[in-house]
């Protein structure tokens, strides 16, 4: 069987989670545990982050860009990243600005600030870290109602992995409670959009175990 | 005529200069300077960041791997991401190891304290920051010197992608006067043949008013 080596709150294997399932791939969950760099995680990977997808024939891919450009190589339908060169650049470009610009900027500090320091170092919250990260979001909030304002779907006129990348992140950040939905509009009805999609279903049940997600995060109607 | 608008000491700009001369295009380079946000830059790529390419007919592409992966797919020859999807998949790991871990860990540190806050911010370079991108450097070093003996090119038997995105790195950590070669016999033997083709001569000419490069920079028997 296949497997993916992930972190549930780790916005990349999220990203390759619902890439799987939007392909109807079947795959199990393997958990890794941040900063603790197993042996095994380290011969799949040697940078030992997640994800990492094994085939059932044991062929390792690692890097989460690297992963979603593989399923789209290895099972072409349904397309992921768009038909023609234009449009697949411009699939890439919007998922790259999510998992560089939009993780630099949001995920990757709320994550640090607070989950991270609780299970893996032992830090106190920097609230100033936070609040930059919040207004960070709001920025990117306004790009995203900015695109669905124009498109059907972030990056044209189907559904892609810049929808996909870009929900993977806001999914953690909806997880950690700080999304202002309600100053928001577009960028909700384009989000409500994503979550409903059965892909999605499966990341609503996830938790990590001490810190619960606020009640609204699994809700379709929020 | 195409244009690649790009920064002389940006990593990601140097990448796709070297791609677009391996694909033997031709091109006019833009320059441009960090942290500016000129109008037509961020008209380009909202992101406001380099490298972006923008073909004769007017097509913008942004996003360092959105555009390499558009060059591969639109100029096929010759191939600089592999022919088989697990030999696509190691070129791009190796690619995003170096832009996006090389570069976290090294190569935008260094920048950073040595050149970014010379040009844009008036701030003063953090030694220890710098200490410690050394330090991550020369285990990056014993990584290419580890694949380098195992493998012709550092993802397989093929010039790649990956070659071509570790070097850039290094040509700009090189440039900014640091790398150990004597203790990394391997790699440097690695960076000599790479550093040896016709694509890389432009870059060695390259230079930011202010910050020359050290003497060996440009010679190619270091």
């Amino acid at each position: 069987m296949r497997r993916l080596h992930r972190f549930a709150l780790n916005p990349f294997s999220r990203k390759l989670r619902l890439a799987l399932r939007e392909k109807n791939l079947d795959f199990e969950l393997v958990d890794e545990r941040p900063g603790e760099r197993r042996e095994e995680l380290l011969h799949l990977n040697p940078s030992g982050e997640v994800p990492v997808l094994v085939e059932a024939d044991g062929t390792a891919v690692a890097d989460s860009q690297a992963i979603a450009e593989y399923l789209e190589e290895a099972y072409p339908e349904p397309a992921l990243i768009g038909r023609t060169p234009a449009a697949r650049a411009e699939v890439r470009r919007l998922a790259a600005w999510f998992d560089r610009k939009f993780d630099r900027e949001v995920t990757a500090r709320l994550l640090e600030e607070k989950i991270l320091k609780r299970i893996v170092a032992s830090g106190q919250p920097d609230s100033e870290a936070i609040r930059l990260a919040n207004a960070n979001l709001r920025i990117h909030l306004e790009y995203i109602a900015w695109l669905a304002d124009r498109r059907t779907w972030l990056a044209g006129d189907h559904f892609s992995l810049a929808d996909i990348a870009a929900a993977a992140h806001l999914s953690v950040v909806d997880y950690l409670g700080d999304i202002p939905w309600d100053g928001h509009p577009e960028a909700k009805d384009w989000y409500v959009r994503v979550k409903s999609r059965p892909s999605f279903r499966p990341l609503l049940a996830d938790y990590v175990p001490g810190a619960p997600p606020p009640r609204h995060y699994a809700d379709l109607d929020f």
